[in-house]
C-alpha cells in the first residue's frame, strides 16, 4: 500500500506531517509512505534508527501553495509545488493515495487538472464525516463544486451509499437530500431536480427525501447529500459551534465545580478529543480514479496518522470499484427537465 | 403597544401561548395583547382573576394553518385561519405588531399576500439572533427567500446594520457575508455581486468581506448575510448540534463525576437555558410595514414572553422608519452587471 503524503501541506508542517507518517507506519507494517517536499529538509525529520524508515520513500518538491493562496494562481506559478507532484504520483500508477493537509482548493483543482475522474462520475465530491446520535453519517459535497447540478448530487449520494456501506458498516444507509423543510416541493430548483432523480432510481428504497439542518446529529440519514455551498458552510458553522459550546462548558460548567473540577476537565478533554476532526483524519475526495484524503489545515500528528490510516482503508476496500460498478448498474440516469412554472 | 398574538400557532398551542401573554402583560404595563384564535376557548385560559385581563383583547378565527401544511394550500383553504386574521390586524392599523409560533412559511406567505413591504425593501428577510463569543450577532436572511437576488442580500445587510445598531447596542456593526472562503472571487455568482455592492456603498466601512461558518460564533461579525436557503441550514444545524452536544456533555462529562453531580448539572442547565431559542423568543421578519416576529413552534411561555417584548421593543425603537431613512440615503444601488465568464 503505497500512499504519497504531502510533507508541506498544513498551517504546521512539515513537523507534525512528518510525525503523522512515522506513526500510521508504526501501525500498518505493510504501509509505504511517499513524503513529498524538500527531501534535505524531511530527511531531518525522521529518526535514523526507526525500522519504519525502510518504508519512507522522499519525492522531491521545492515549492508550497499557501495555505491562502489563490489555488489557481498557486498551481500555475509554482509547478514544482507539492500538491502537484502528488496529484502526478497519483496519476503514474506509483502510489494508490495522496493525502495532504495543504491548501483545499488546489487539491480539488489539482485533481480536476491532472487526474481523470471515474466512469460515470461527473464531479468529484468532498466527503466529510460527521459524529450522530446513531453513530457516524457522511455528508457531501462539502466544499468541491459549489455550483453543481442534480445529477452530480445524484452521483454524491450513489457514492456515499457505499462509503457508509462498505466503510462506516451500516446494512442500508439512508440518503437524505439537505433542504429548508422535509416538504416535497420545498426549497430550491436544484434539490427538487435531485429528489426527483432519487426517488426514481435503483436508490429510492434507500432515500428518505428532504432533511433539514437539525436532522444531521440527530442520524436521521446515513448518507448527507449537499451543495458545495451548503455543505461547506454546514462543516464549518459545526467546527465553530462546537468550539464555541466547548469554552462555555468549560467556563460555566466546569467553572461551577469545586473539589472535581479536575475530574471534569478530563473528562471534556476526552469529550473534545473524540469529536474533534482528527478522529477521521481528513474527508475522501471521492469520484477520483485514485484515492485522496483532504486534511484540515490545522491537523497534528494524530489527524495526519487517522488520514493514512483512511486512505489505506479506502483502497483496500476498493471504494473506487464498488463505485463504477454501482453507477453502472443505474440505468442511465438523466436530470428530469426544469419545469416551466 | 398593541400587538396580536396567533394563540392557536405553535405544537403546544394555545396553553404555553396565552400563558406567555399573560408574563409579558405582567412584565410590560403599556402592552396589549390581541389574542387571536376561538375566543370561547381562550378565554378560558386567561385568569378572570388576574389583572392583566383588561388589556387582553380576543380576535375570532376559528381555522389554524397546520406546523407540517403546505402554506400556499393552508391559507387558501382556511381563509379564518388565525395567521390571516392576525396579518389583518396589523394591515388595518389595529395593531403595530404580531408574534405567531404557528407555520413559519404562512408567516411569511400571509405577509406578502396581505402586507407592503417597507419602501425600497424588495423582499423581506427572517432575521435571526446568534449567540457569538463577542456577544449576540444577527443573521438574515434565515428562511423566507430562497431564492435572493443580490440587492435582496445587500438590504438584508442594510436592515441587519440598523437593528444591530438600535438592538444590539453595537456602535458601528460590522457586517459579512457568508461565503466558503475568506478570498475575495470565492463562492458562486450571487455572493460575488452582493460583495460588490457592499463594497461600493455607504456601508463599505462596516462591509468586512466574506465570512466562514467558523466565523459565526466567534463573533467576527455583528451582521451576517446570507441566503434564506443557506441561512435556514445554518440556524437548524446549530439547533441540532447544540442539543447533541448537551446531551454528550451530560453523559460524558456530568456522568464522570461523584460528588458534584447535582452542582454539575445544575450549571449545565442554565447554560442551555441561556442559549436555547427562547432567550430572544422569536425572529423578526424584517422589511414588512410593521413589526413581525417568528417564533419557534416548540416556543413556550418563555419564548412567548420573549417575543412580544421583542416586538414592542422593535416597534418603540420605530426600527421600521430607521430602515427607510437609511435606505433612502442610500444612492440608488443597481446590482453590478453579471460577468461574462
Amino acid at each position: 500500500m503505497r500512499i504519497a503524503l504531502d510533507a508541506m501541506g498544513g498551517d504546521h508542517a512539515p513537523n507534525p506531517i512528518v510525525g503523522g507518517a512515522i506513526q500510521a507506519l508504526e501501525r500498518d507494517p505493510e504501509l509505504e509512505v511517499f513524503l513529498v517536499g524538500e527531501e534535505s529538509q524531511l530527511k531531518k525529520l525522521v529518526p535514523a534508527d526507526n525500522p519504519v524508515v525502510s518504508r519512507i520513500h522522499y519525492h522531491n518538491a521545492t515549492q508550497v501553495v499557501g495555505m491562502d493562496e489563490s489555488p489557481a494562481i498557486g498551481l500555475r506559478r509554482k509547478p514544482d509545488n507539492t500538491i502537484t507532484r502528488s496529484w502526478q504520483l497519483l496519476a503514474t500508477g506509483k502510489v494508490q493515495g495522496i493525502v495532504s493537509a495543504g491548501n483545499t482548493g488546489a487539491m480539488v483543482a489539482g485533481g480536476m487538472f491532472t487526474r481523470r475522474f471515474l466512469p460515470h462520475v461527473d464531479r468529484p465530491g468532498i466527503a466529510t464525516i460527521m459524529p450522530t446520535m446513531r453513530g457516524p453519517s457522511i455528508m457531501l459535497d462539502v466544499g468541491a463544486n459549489v455550483h453543481p447540478k442534480a445529477e452530480h448530487l445524484f452521483q454524491y449520494g450513489v457514492m456515499g451509499e457505499i462509503f457508509a456501506r462498505h466503510l462506516l458498516k451500516k446494512e442500508k444507509p439512508t440518503i437524505g437530500l439537505m433542504n429548508v423543510g422535509a416538504e416535497e416541493g420545498k426549497g430550491n430548483e436544484l434539490v427538487r431536480l435531485t429528489q426527483q432523480m432519487f426517488a426514481s432510481c435503483e436508490l429510492q428504497g434507500n432515500f428518505i427525501g428532504n432533511i433539514e439542518g437539525r436532522d444531521i446529529h440527530k442520524g436521521v440519514a446515513d448518507v448527507i447529500v449537499t451543495d458545495g455551498f451548503v455543505g461547506n458552510v454546514i462543516l464549518k458553522v459545526c467546527e465553530g459551534l462546537f468550539e464555541f459550546i466547548m469554552k462555555m462548558v468549560g467556563k460555566e460548567v466546569i467553572g461551577a465545580l469545586d473539589q472535581e473540577k479536575e475530574k471534569g476537565l478530563g473528562a471534556l478533554h476526552k469529550l473534545i478529543n473524540t469529536y474533534d476532526s482528527s478522529e477521521f483524519g481528513g474527508a475522501p475526495l471521492l469520484g477520483i480514479d485514485g484515492i485522496c484524503i483532504i486534511c484540515h489545515g490545522s491537523s497534528g500528528e494524530r489527524a495526519i496518522k487517522n488520514a493514512l490510516g483512511l486512505a489505506a482503508r479506502l483502497a483496500r476496500a476498493g471504494i473506487n470499484k464498488l463505485i463504477v460498478d454501482e453507477l453502472e448498474r443505474m440505468p442511465q440516469i438523466t436530470p428530469p427537465s426544469t419545469p416551466s412554472i
